[in-house]
């Protein structure tokens, strides 16, 4: 198999980080997404969404889609558990790793999709949602902030994929010049420290 | 266990038509999102995110998010399987239902949450977001007639919880004034036939 893959890009980082809290080694091969490799023709034909990463199995099967890929590896290597462990507690960690995705994640990458220079010629971009986004990612920060005064990691007591997204959409909230104010987001603070002291934080 | 529920909203069918497709029976609660009961702050407490449905267990838990409330039915009831068996083929339904959500429903969530008046007093709505959204949206319709050309349902030969996104995005388009052109997307009109066909699509 093999991992097409990007260092800059958050969602790849995700993949990267799963792999190693799991101890899975992957071949990867580099998308040059500077260079609009991901949006050609040959690429599409893997991906027609463009995303990056896509996972190729021996057999030809692409596999694209972050989670998709997680979900993938979580089955052919279910230890350590990443989604967790039975009905309920496999809820709540999709319970809070949707909430990463679809209002932190989304929120810091909305920004910089429909404000940023990169992505000029690559969607159309509407200036005013960016700025809306740009407006409401410190609040993202602070729910996060609120969520770890509750738990010691984001879905609870034990480290999650919710975690995983949790530190790719904080780390890269730098393109927007975001940071956690470690004087105010003191749980916020306390969590990245740890999370980021994984090995896997540097994969 | 009780489900929080509307009649309305795209996301409480998807939990719906899955619980119907399964033989479940769950009690639900009437949610008036109409009159704002979701934003109030009772409800909060249950789902500050403030999104319908959510899954109340015996036991007190909360499950919110959709696709976390169908999961833990099919950890609780698997068969029928509407996330796919095996790896391979799991990740592959997560791919498409993936694709479905973020790319089909949150242009049309999009065109709607940001465009019409139902969300003026709810969010900071991004007129030209609600455009952009508008204007892209007959070209899910397409992607969704391409991908119906290939395979009898979204993420293969068998229906899955990717069908159940795409359904609830095809019919909540109705809110957009979009429908389906029977003579040019031939695909997408014989799989949204099919599939409103099963008993499910009532529910």
């Amino acid at each position: 198999m093999k991992l097409y893959d990007s260092k800059t890009a958050p969602n790849p980082r995700r993949v990267r980080i799963f792999l190693a809290e799991k101890g899975i080694s992957v071949p990867t091969e580099p998308v040059d997404i500077a260079g609009k490799q991901n949006r050609g023709a040959e690429y599409a034909k893997k991906n027609p969404m463009f995303g990056v990463p896509i996972l190729e199995l021996d057999d030809g099967t692409i596999i694209a889609e972050t989670m998709a890929i997680c979900r993938y590896f979580e089955e052919t290597n279910p230890n350590p558990p990443l989604f967790g462990t039975g009905a309920k507690d496999k809820a709540i960690v999709e319970m809070w790793q949707r909430r990463m995705e679809l209002n932190v994640m989304s929120c810091i990458t909305g920004a910089f999709r429909h404000g940023n220079a990169f992505f000029a010629d690559r969607i159309t971009q509407v200036p005013a949602f960016a700025e809306q986004c740009l407006k409401e990612a410190p609040g993202m920060f602070d729910f996060l902030d609120q969520t770890l005064a509750k738990s010691k990691f984001i879905a609870g007591d034990r480290y999650s994929v919710a975690d995983i997204t949790a530190l790719c959409s904080v780390d890269f909230a730098r393109v927007l010049r975001l940071k956690i104010d470690p004087d105010k987001q003191k749980n916020l603070a306390r969590w990245h420290a740890e999370v980021s002291a994984r090995p896997s934080a540097q994969a």
